[in-house]
């Protein structure tokens, strides 16, 4: 017997007959004998819809009324799910993210789980229930609504197989696995069938879609082993876990391309210490989170920064650069769009050389122009003119040999 | 100032420009120097929607997860009402039940209040914010989310007027107020501008439709204050109140047909001792309300028993029915449509004679049958045929000089 924590996705319930789907499959599981927790997604887009009739009343709504709004996608789900299973006779009971013990800081709309305390949980597994637990939802130790923000129903998933000590976590969504790359943009990209969490880290901060950074660290941090798979098939999927050595012989794991970056410049910024610091402090507060940076040594007494921000924060960088440019009496500030990142990922990079000069050559032969660079231990970012991307990405890929 | 509890339905919050309104209403409300409290009911149709969603996945939902499911209605309006006195700039903050302080017992879909500590509503009261609650919900000493009925919202007004001492509690509903008899049937009804709370008691549980019986049984109980009216206009509405003396005046207040009872006939009930109440206990535990009943005096040790029962209630009714007969080893139950409620109130009853007597004539003349009576105090009834029922109606609010 074993504990197993899986989470659907948003497609994954997007209907009533997708959350019977659902139900059949955790029923299945359970019937193996194993003790079930599932987590659960808002049905695919109703949160946005959800958002949309906020923004129709207030343009800017309010973050805690938001959270109290959008938690009701995820109560939706949890509910249907449980009477899912009821239907072909499975006992069950739903718990909105308060009633599982999930607590979390107080920042509305992308706040930090604090901690589980799933008594609740405990209790329903001892009876042979299987638990459905809301995602992307918490409460504050004051008793207010929270969500977790983007992804925020992996992280629920991967902190909960925590709290259980579940054996493992799987994360079902409308992806098979982890490739190599992007299968639609790279025609040859394979499944991964082993992926360690730094390089999972990598790619998910670099913008393979899969899953967001956090929720990977969080399963790091507490060697949470966990497997994406699809949940409109039976194949085995992509599993994330603790590097073994085996893992260094592949130097490059995969390709990822973000075009969800903007590019934001800092230009005539008055060159007095700590300017920078002040610029980068101002996006911390503002909840954003800088990637790849560059600045341009002072002259004049001015000096340039460079750096490429998630589109959905360009708006409230904006205002916080310009907010300390104000305050620093000088500077201006421009976002511009029409740039990709794209990365090579691999452990295999901290024992393998040539891999910056492989891709480097690479690039140059489609023409595409290196605006930035970035680099960690197993991963090396370029960011290129958008429209060249996909034509990199394919060009890379058989460059690393990483096709079928 | 004054402390002021609105109430909106469904139909008053029932899109996106109607929840502006109301938002503009309490926004006025708050102008004049009063301390709101906001309850509101789920959009219109969103309960119904949920409702066939969870059928549509299992027959028979579970009635706790389907409170988990309900309360996603009123958690959704809430927030947008919250959003919308934002965007007019009025600090104002939403309240689950929950958060509201709002203890129910555990009986999900039909819970009872138990208690309420309006601690944060106070809180935000002192802070100057409009407070708004969200109807129809309240939580378990456990922690459980239920929901209270139908008219729940009503209750939560009202109950909620009692415990932060409200000065008066207004209803905002579709209708203007409570008439002398349904307008669309009884062209020359007209508007009631003060009535007592027993007559309201026994216009609601007859089937006046405008609130359900124990809220107002709730204000009685509270003494609260409160007036029913309209949200699509400003005239004032009916205010429901202790008796004063002179509403003896009045010999009937109003007429009401209810149109929504069945007739279930227990035949053949063995006429052992305590038989009768073994039926009447089954249908309690069901949570059955028995209206109207005549029990036949026994003959050959069998006797009948027939009474009224909300259509709603009626597969409860007869499966409980049923249990027992099993159990006393015979009789048999059927259930009828087709028939209809027809009731005079009036607190003048008590001090004038002869009202029998013109209702009795009135109905003779328009050819209705009476098959059942029941009476109180301030009240006569009859269930006669449903398709009797208008005409009935409009007859006995002429013979009583009800009309303009």
């Amino acid at each position: 017997m074993a504990r197993i924590v899986q989470k659907y996705g948003g497609t994954s319930v997007g209907d009533v007959e997708r959350i019977k789907r659902v139900a059949a499959r955790v029923a299945a599981t359970r019937a193996e004998g194993n003790e079930v927790v599932v987590v659960v997604s808002a049905r695919s887009g109703v949160t946005n819809e959800l958002i949309a009739r906020a923004k129709s009343i207030n343009a800017q709504p309010n973050d805690r009324e938001l959270d109290m709004l959008l938690a009701i996608g995820e109560q939706e789900t949890i509910a249907l799910t449980a009477m899912a299973l009821h239907a072909i006779g499975v006992p069950a009971i739903s718990y909105t993210g308060q009633q599982a013990g999930i607590v979390t800081e107080s920042m509305h709309t992308r706040a930090r789980i604090v901690s589980i305390a799933p008594v609740n949980i405990e209790e329903e597994l001892r009876k042979g229930s299987v638990v459905i637990v809301a995602g992307f939802q918490g409460i504050t130790a004051g008793g207010q609504i929270t969500t977790l923000g983007r992804g925020g129903s992996d992280l629920t998933a991967i902190a909960l197989a925590a709290a259980v000590k579940a054996d493992v976590c799987q994360i079902y969504t409308d992806v098979d696995g982890v490739y190599t790359a992007d299968p639609r943009v790279v025609p040859d990209a394979r499944k991964i069938h082993e992926i360690s969490y730094d390089e999972m880290l990598e790619l998910a901060s670099l913008g393979s879609k899969v899953m967001q950074t956090r929720s990977v660290e969080f399963a790091k941090k507490f060697g949470v082993v966990f497997e994406v798979r699809s949940s409109f098939n039976d194949k085995p999927g992509t599993i994330v876990k603790e590097e073994v050595a085996s893992m260094e012989d592949v130097v490059v794991r995969g390709v990822a391309v973000d075009k969800n970056q903007v590019k934001v410049v800092v230009s005539q910024l008055p060159d007095k210490p700590g300017s920078a610091a002040r610029v980068f402090k101002a996006l911390g507060s503002a909840g954003v989170i800088v990637d790849m940076i560059i600045q341009n040594v002072g002259r004049n007494g001015v000096a340039n920064l460079t750096f490429t921000v998630p589109r959905d924060d360009a708006h409230r960088s904006e205002k916080a650069v310009a907010d300390v440019l104000a305050e620093l009496g000088g500077g201006k500030v421009q976002t511009f769009d029409g740039i990709a990142k794209l990365s090579v990922v691999g452990v295999g990079m901290r024992t393998h050389s040539g891999v910056a000069a492989t891709l480097f050559t690479t690039l140059a032969e489609v023409g595409a122009n290196i605006e930035l660079i970035s680099t960690s231990e197993i991963n090396i970012s370029v960011a290129i003119e958008l429209d060249k991307a996909d034509a990199a990405a394919r060009a890379v890929h058989a460059a690393f040999k990483l096709g079928a």
